[in-house]
């Protein structure tokens, strides 16, 4: 079967133009090689691309498919004109009608992610990082008003890479605490919760895959047994429902859909733009 | 000022939308409020989704800019009948040509982040998370050979947040291990890496701006003082020089403009797809 490779250029990270091609080429049932080509922002470079990529449309025998945010014209001209891909120009695409509608011009500005590091809203990013890897599995209830949103869940329900996602992507400050048999025999939610209790949301996990999960780490413990799990998850639903926060179960969802349902519901201060 | 909103409506998570459309927006200096629309993939929640834009348009007195990731065809007709705002359908404008190009029909697959949480490669990326928090700042020597990327360098250098995207957004393992007095006074890397070599990369800073930080933390301290900073960082460098391994300063670059240069540098190679 020949081969057929994708390439993403990108004056800066690439980072944007594989995030989109990747959601388009997930609409197709096709293998395709995938060929990064960031921080191409010099004509040298351009060129240098054009011969990469005309040389693999030669090997493989099929014309590559070529996705390119290029903010930068001398760049994409090279492209255009000496590429014998098919071309995608994301941003040529968009760009155009956007002038026309906002009356403006647009800035040509390289990359969503050069100099990012310089601003408040990335300074605040990297807060939140620090801040949810702190408040990770309920190790510390300092400035823990501070959090824009305070996950809770049996172990393994899902809560430590949810809380990260939040930060990385959305620069927010995400706790978790974990619902342990003390809160269970309680019948409360964790004392240094409750005067946060708006911002708590609860994550659920059918016992099933739970404890394939726990086991996974800790082969035929008590802590991974089906019997455990199904008690654990239905102590925690319990008290999920009398405490009345809102809550989710993970069993089926990415952690892309995880965040996004909890900014739903949350709707958490910070998040204004 | 009249308001201008921006919505990103998807039938899935909509994150998609969401990192192009903010992509092209930064070509602008305009400052528009953002919606998101996230899981509309009704008839029902389409002609929802297009009363709150048109309601939006009348109150802004200004057309709002709509950009859409939607599959399901039926859905997408009734924002493209009955929304008064400009459209920009992300999906429409590339997977047609497509189509041609590869030969094949798309498959109207919902959403990208859907479904994933069975695949392998989303398995592959929660363990990943789950890998690199447990090697933060050389906590543990376990399974270092697992490791795809291992990045030294001072304490507050960037290697905490650049881990955890690596693992986030490439599923990579990756480790990270401070450079201490003890190594500086033994002018060489920590003995547990060593056997890894290939697989280390360095991250450096301004000893200015790791004072700035450091302060954030303690301020006042002799951690933080420029004096002991300027010290660390001309001890890393010399190190990283004479051990060989690559290295950058991470203090004008983002997360993901770090990571993206070490992707480029190390070639992982779990990253084959």
């Amino acid at each position: 079967m020949p081969q057929r490779t994708v390439f993403f250029i990108s004056d800066g990270t690439g980072i944007t133009a594989e995030t989109f091609g990747n959601a388009i080429l997930a609409q197709f049932e096709t293998k395709a090689r995938h060929v990064r080509l960031p921080f191409v922002d010099t004509v040298d470079k351009a060129h240098q691309a054009v011969r990469q990529i005309n040389h693999t449309g030669v090997v493989d025998g099929n014309k590559p498919i070529v996705f390119t945010t290029l903010v930068n014209m001398d760049v994409l001209r090279v492209i255009q004109e000496g590429c014998q891909g098919m071309l995608l120009d994301m941003f040529g695409m968009f760009v155009h009608p956007l002038e026309q509608e906002l009356g403006l011009k647009s800035n040509h500005r390289i990359g969503r992610f050069s100099d990012a590091s310089k601003s408040k809203e990335y300074h605040d990013r990297i807060e939140a990082i620090n801040f949810s890897l702190a408040h990770d599995d309920g190790q510390s209830n300092r400035d823990l008003e501070q959090s824009d949103v305070i996950l809770v869940g049996v172990s393994r329900s899902g809560k430590t890479p949810t809380s990260l996602y939040l930060a990385m992507q959305y620069g927010l400050k995400a706790s978790n605490y974990p619902l342990i048999p003390e809160d269970f025999e309680r019948r409360q939610l964790p004392p240094a919760l409750v005067p946060h209790r708006g911002k708590i949301f609860g994550l659920t996990i059918q016992p099933e895959r739970l404890s394939e999960i726990r086991n996974e780490r800790r082969p035929n413990s008590k802590y991974a047994s089906l019997e455990n799990c199904r008690m654990e998850v239905s102590e925690a639903e319990a008290m999920m429902r009398r405490t009345g926060i809102r809550w989710l179960s993970t069993t089926t969802k990415s952690i892309e859909e995880i965040a996004t349902t909890i900014l739903q519901e949350i709707h958490p201060e910070r998040l204004v733009y």
